[in-house]
């Protein structure tokens, strides 16, 4: 006999009272009933983001369990980040096949182990049969004018990326085919799929940019293009010099540094957050990323004008910038 | 070329200024950055939900583009109706397999349509390829301690549900079986068809039931599955008289009027509320049930105990009544 509904959600679902996330004093009604209750703090605007993990479009199929439950909620927390945001909860809708419980087992295991990271409450859900989808939708909260938007960028302001970016789509590319891996040892190999299968969403950073940076988007469909999409957001023009973008050791010591460094302007899935910085503020930005252990480097500015100006040793560098489109192919 | 993500979104989901729900003052930023802005008003508590509607699980392949825009963003309004919220704000995630324009053009038009209706406004989302899946988050404010979960009940209350449940699923199998049409003139089966495709989730009433009811639930599963659910919440047993359940004049003439009551009680995606009111109450009830044009039946009540003992002409009657579960059969 199969697993009905409500007890796959009391058994994988509902924390015990003494997780982390669960001891969060602003959740009046959380899982099991039609709708959740959550207590706003006072004087706080409200941030929301959702976004769905697809089987065969945001993962091939046969990835660890556990990093699909990891993955859906990291990609919502990083959009929260993006906005300067604290995040406090959030809900689930899962479709699948079947109710599989050592993959619920695996998948819970992965997104509670993140949610407890960040102290965030599981506080509502959905469960039902169907294709392999896994939907987040993340809700946090920010100081009234105090969100990071895309659109407030000027000309003349340093642009950086947290991270070393292009890992994850060269990891997994290591997935898909593992002979891409032939340069690698096993710990640049491994470093490289866990770079794609438990991203790290910036959250500790992003909050602390309100009031240093002037405009934040995360990065999931390539840093140039997504770093494109702020420039154009705030009516800016971007330079980016290609030999100041960042690349982890194993990305060079597979791809070289020139490979390397094109994959970390092109690749997707990063969940690195892209953000620009008045030069008079870059001193203050070092100061808060030595507090958070996190490394952000720059990468180039915004100019008047509009489009992305790349340049590698000063010359042109011609690259596909479309990024990541779920429907340009289609 | 195909439709990417940024301009579907752009011309399918963001809204005219002068739409009735973009008229909202609490929507600081809306579509098109990594998250949405918004305002909770003061002293108000946030009350959110999430539910997906998957192809081939929650509607049949080849219902109409506009019925899954409408119904994806019912069933959430439903969810917060019983909560007694006042809805406000919802996501959306689509995932389907091509950005087909004739598609979304039938899909948004349901959905907006019934966001102006209740004044609520899209404010966030996201759009990949895969197999159609919609899945909305709809968040809405409560004044805390008014919400109404469903264990508020208590022995003695009287049971009432809206509208005629059980004419969704007869609509749902006349899709699937026109053959089961037969007794049916063509306006009964159109009101039955629209029933499933087109359910009005009871916003208005669910605002004004807090203060009035004890407790409340959306009758999504079956009305005997739910109110048997309300029961086991608030520790009551259940009685209901079949004789009491009311049904639509459509659905008595397709089934008889045994067989169309034991649809009601069986039938699921009716997305009425079923609710407990103390009998003192029961007068204020009919009042609030005439301002705001919805009809209400008791159908019994709840007693001490626990389990559902459902009488007809003073007989035990012996239903199916596990309600629809997507994975009790997996």
């Amino acid at each position: 006999m199969g697993l009905g509904e409500t007890e796959l959600i009391e058994r994988y679902f509902r924390r015990p009272a003494d997780a982390q996330c669960a001891r969060r004093g602003d959740v009046p009604l959380g899982i099991g009933d039609d709708a959740a209750l959550l207590a706003v703090p006072q004087g706080r605007q409200l941030v929301a983001a959702i976004d769905a993990l697809v089987e065969g479009v945001h993962f091939p199929p046969g990835v660890p369990a556990r990093s699909i439950g990891h993955r859906a909620l990291a990609v919502n927390l990083s959009d929260l980040a993006a906005m300067g945001a604290e995040p406090a909860w959030f809900l689930l809708s899962l479709t699948m096949p079947a109710a599989d419980e050592a993959f619920l087992t695996e998948f819970a295991a992965g997104m509670h182990a993140l949610a407890d990271q960040h102290g965030v409450a599981l506080v509502g859900g959905d469960t039902t049969g169907g294709p392999l989808v896994a939907t987040v939708q993340a809700l946090g909260t920010v100081a009234p004018g105090a969100a990071l938007t895309r659109a407030g960028g000027r000309p003349g302001e340093l642009v950086y990326v947290t991270g070393t970016p292009g890992d994850a789509a060269a990891g997994l590319q290591l997935l898909l085919d593992t002979a891409s891996g032939a340069s690698l040892d096993e710990q640049g190999r491994q470093y490289l799929v866990n770079r794609f299968l438990y991203p790290a969403p910036r959250v500790a950073l992003g909050r602390l940019l309100p009031g240093i940076a002037s405009a934040c988007i995360d990065v999931s469909d390539g840093l140039a293009a997504d770093a494109g999409r702020l420039a154009a957001a705030s009516g800016c023009g971007l330079q980016i010099d290609a030999g100041c973008v960042p690349a982890s050791a194993a990305l060079r010591k597979q791809r070289g540094d020139a490979g390397a460094r094109r994959l970390a302007l092109t690749g997707g899935e990063d969940y690195e957050l892209c953000f620009t910085v008045p030069p008079g503020k870059a001193a203050v930005l070092a100061a808060q990323l030595d507090i958070v252990k996190c490394t952000a480097t720059c990468i180039g500015s915004l100019v008047a004008g509009s489009g992305i100006d790349l340049r590698e040793d000063g010359q042109p560098l011609e690259l596909d910038l479309r990024g990541f489109d779920h429907f340009a192919g289609a």
